[in-house]
């Protein structure tokens, strides 16, 4: 259970003292962090609370949006975030097309110099940037980088990317890919993906088990590549953030620890 | 505009022959027909009022379905009908997971062999089948063949592929792998891609222009590839299905004027 982090989305409505202080009641050593609830607890009280709390901080979520026009400034203050948190890496949301346009030619371009302009900035700050690839389902309005083999593609050999099972599950070069990315896996996200789609498919996501993946071959696969890092839970479901906490992370916990922990044996 | 043809689908609520007759009077020379349709007007006679209204039958919709029990029998049975409909190919949609499954990498495995159990068949019957690769949000439930490079794969090589711009267009692979398949190509089949989706992803489709889809380097690259064949409009959308169609098949025709036409130079 060492290395099961819960993002912090998965409790989304809760604040920022009340996920840390759940995953330290829960025995969970890891915790994603969102810079909306950082903002609201206060950047230098955030860094000082998770470290007096004993947790890591796996990931920082969210950068990107490179399709907005305030793209470069925004991720460079996240970038320095990072660094305050000493967070694993940032996850960046490449951004789906710009307001009007259908070039998904000229998006995915954008992409590739976003991420070229920010490698540099994100090395002297000793951050690790993760490029998301996501379900296609989202390629339109939050990424138009859809699979592994593109983010591999586009981003600078720097720069890592995420497997989140619920976004790549699908794709037919999955495993491949997850092999081909080896030590350029930054960040490793599960949760389930819903059939039938809920009415926001924003929400498609669910707990482990309760969806139609097979996690099995997708947690070999990252293990087989060599990938040590923390394994988040990051869950967008109407009824899980309905749910009391005390209730999800024990769940949360009883389904990692069935489906997922012993495919992973590093 | 003479290629261009009706998916039946587009009008869905309208009977066989209300749909033929609409073909006529608003002199759209093809059409796209359906098996529920069909059946639901006799299929001897379906026959008899396409040829004698000199409609042509672009293709018929749809085999596949290989993860039910009856896949064998029924697939049998629409390679049948496509015959008696002279239907240029027959849409096969490959089917989800079985039930209780989440065995991906099996379920693909049985298209493969079912593809090869029925081609033989489909061309003692000189019907042409056409596999459907259909958007990943579907994979679960509708097909487990997402990809155009997955389809190629996986079907013999006399068995075709539908190019459905709604399935295809986030493809970072699509124009590519629309060149790869060359004359494989058996349908080529227009819907736009709304953003944000309706409460059942099933309807996420318009009337070419109302969505994200730029049609130009898909057309141009089917055309490029060498296709000659009729471009079917198939539409599955709640408002669509609600307006006259002596309403939609004019938009129909001036969006496709505007959009495609000028892209398809053959």
């Amino acid at each position: 259970m060492s290395r099961l982090s819960l993002n912090q989305w998965t409790i989304r409505p809760r604040s920022l003292a009340e996920a840390v202080d759940g995953c330290v009641r829960h025995d969970i050593a890891s915790i994603g962090l969102w810079r909306d609830h950082v903002a609201a607890h206060g950047l230098t009280e955030t860094a000082a609370l998770v470290r007096s709390s004993g947790l890591r901080v796996s990931s920082l979520c969210r950068g990107g949006f490179f399709n907005r026009p305030d793209w470069l400034e925004d991720n460079r203050r996240a970038i320095e975030e990072a660094a305050e948190l000493e967070a694993a890496c940032l996850v960046l949301v490449p951004g789906g097309l710009p307001a009007g346009s259908k070039d998904l030619s000229a998006a995915r371009s954008h992409v590739a110099a976003a991420l070229a302009t920010l490698a540099p900035y994100a090395s002297e700050h000793g951050v690790r940037l993760a490029v998301e690839p996501m379900h296609p389902m989202y390629c339109a309005d939050r990424s138009v980088i859809s699979t592994l083999a593109q983010a591999l593609e586009v981003a600078p050999p720097s720069v890592g990317v995420v497997v989140d099972c619920f976004h790549v599950w699908w794709d037919p070069d999955a495993l491949s890919q997850i092999t081909r990315a080896g030590d350029r896996i930054a960040s490793f996200q599960l949760s389930d993906f819903l059939n039938p789609l809920p009415a926001d498919v924003l929400l498609g996501r669910a707990m482990m088990g309760d969806g139609v993946i097979d996690f099995a071959p997708l947690c070999a696969a990252v293990d087989a590549a060599g990938y040590t890092g923390d394994v988040e839970v990051e869950i967008f479901n109407a009824d899980v953030w309905a749910a009391d906490p005390d209730e999800v992370l024990p769940l949360m916990k009883e389904r990692y620890a069935s489906l997922v922990e012993r495919r992973i044996t590093r």
